[in-house]
């Protein structure tokens, strides 16, 4: 019953912020050139929103796995879990300044892409702290030995990318931008083996 | 379980994404002519409202149907679940342009209404991507082939409508209007045969 | 579980709709004034954001008490209930544009508060046709006719008096408003008698 | 079953408002001077939204907390419930206000502290008003007479605070904000402990 209403709950903030997204959206409308050429001098915005959109969605499905090694909703789980979505929520706003400073040369050109990456850094952190604390209690729900490397490698991997795009931000923002699409490609096709195989992920094989 | 926290996160996401259509209702207020004036000016952000709200209540309803019929969530069926609201997000934005380009005359006109119909055509394929999944697995809870046949026919009804609505808006907005207002109507009154019948269908006849 | 779903979605549009009331409070901000008289001069938003809110809440409050009633989720049912949502989603819309207008003079004050007793009027309208189909089916789990013909009465109330409201718009909006602040309070301190009654009202006693 | 449906009430409420809290981040973008320093200067943004943000995640886990303790669904505590709710939503309107101000001399520093301080007074007199109303029937549930008066304190200790807080506004804004913020980790470290010790709690010693 617990852990239904903290997914509930992480659940509906996770879902406006992924709805909040699309306020980001905005063509400035008629009398200001062709509708066309506003989409097209707006691409930032929707090549943020693809990467925000889907990596908010991965931090649903990995929260969503995450939960269902949970033994015992404790309050520091309840805590760890408010930071993560502390940085979940600031994913609109920086994927909004983000895509603003996109395409723009120049120093601020690279403070917003740290600034981006450094939001999700803080989610991966949160996220792992999250993964630790569940494993010092569930861990019998989540395997073998050889499954929860393998898991703990795959949170790691995460955090370790965002970090690498934060330092590489300040040296170019497209290669950071690149990494981060790379991660939310990796976690759409790699498998969160130890937590899922035996759920969800059996049944795609 | 797993089934519940699905739907719980999609209709979280369909029901910001329903209720940020009403965003998009503005008036510029006292100090720029009669209210009623004001009002009558904005008429297509209230038909382009009417439209997408019920188009988004719609793809509700029909996503209820169809998660009734997934015997496994897994990561695939997440992954397309995604894009499928990836789409429902871009609705409410989608909706903005083409109300602001409504009755306007010129390319814009043209360009605004695909936009719209775009997004709706992306949403109607991701749905009957998710509907062949489901086939794939719950083939037994749809029911006899006839009913599939069925049910596969009024999915693809959807994107067909969409795809002509799409190249129509090339020609005339106004016929695209029409086209995404039939489909609207045709998915209120039809049922979703195959899907509905032995369960919600049912209890109406 | 379809009405454990209807419910759910439907609380989620009810709940971003009150929540979105809130996006109608704004101050100026510094260098416009002292902030109390800024505070004062949005004394109708203030107004208008209670009285939204209490009707949003006991249009939530009623809606649970009527699901409470349902046999089975038809079609028709799904249908009215987009309709109700769709009246609800216009509230904070209707609210804004009412709080912009309250306490000018002249014309725009009678439409403006005709505009808002309007999309309560369609709202009332959608809860009595959900109610009369509840009815058809649902019977049995109301109870006595005489409890039935006091729930009827209750429902009927709140819309002949957002008729009436509506209609004294536009001679007296402060006793328009009056009237649409009497029917919150009415439904606070009243009991939906019949739907509550053997459930959660017995509880008070 | 009607205790769940309020719980996913409040919670879709809570979950709009918390992540509604990030639309009071905002860069004036391109053209405004350095991203840095428009980061910089908007600190008092960044104070509020952490502040906010653990004080409406702590509403949560109260809440959560005070639920379990509910045995009947009366119409009083729908009602009580919802004036907690209507104080939950201003929180954005008060958060983005303060931050306006903070950092500000004179007196709307003071006014916009006390707006803020009030807000979250009213939150926590209608915690106190429903956590009264739980004890009249759920007793039984809280524990002995000493978790009950730990429990009693703990609620309205934060009520205290917050009228402190309110009065301290006038005198001293930075000192109002640090007792606010003193309230949030007080309420984060200690543990609710009638409340919670029996389930969540007792998980973590």
């Amino acid at each position: 019953v617990d852990r239904n209403r903290l997914e509930g709950f992480s659940d509906g903030v996770i879902a406006v912020a992924i709805t909040l997204l699309a306020l980001n959206l905005i063509v400035p409308g008629p009398g200001h050139g062709p509708l066309l050429s506003q989409l097209a001098d707006r691409w930032p915005s929707f090549v943020a929103y693809l990467l925000s959109f889907f990596t908010i969605g991965i931090i649903w499905v990995n929260h969503h796995a995450l939960m269902k090694t949970i033994v015992a909703v404790t309050r520091t789980l309840l805590f760890l879990n408010l930071v993560l979505l502390l940085f979940v929520v600031l994913i609109p706003f920086a994927t909004a300044v983000m895509a603003e400073y996109m395409g723009t040369s120049g120093n601020d050109a690279h403070i917003s892409m740290a600034l981006y990456a450094a939001v999700l850094l803080g989610m991966g952190l949160a996220f792992g702290a999250l993964f630790e604390l569940a494993l010092r209690r569930g861990r019998g729900r989540i395997g073998s030995p050889a499954q929860l490397r393998r898991a703990r490698y795959q949170f790691l991997v995460g955090s370790v990318a965002y970090a690498i795009a934060f330092i590489i931000a300040f040296i170019s923002p497209p290669a950071s931008l690149a990494i981060l699409g790379a991660v939310a490609v990796y976690y759409i096709f790699e498998r969160t083996a130890a937590l899922g195989e035996s759920t969800a992920e059996g049944a795609d094989q």
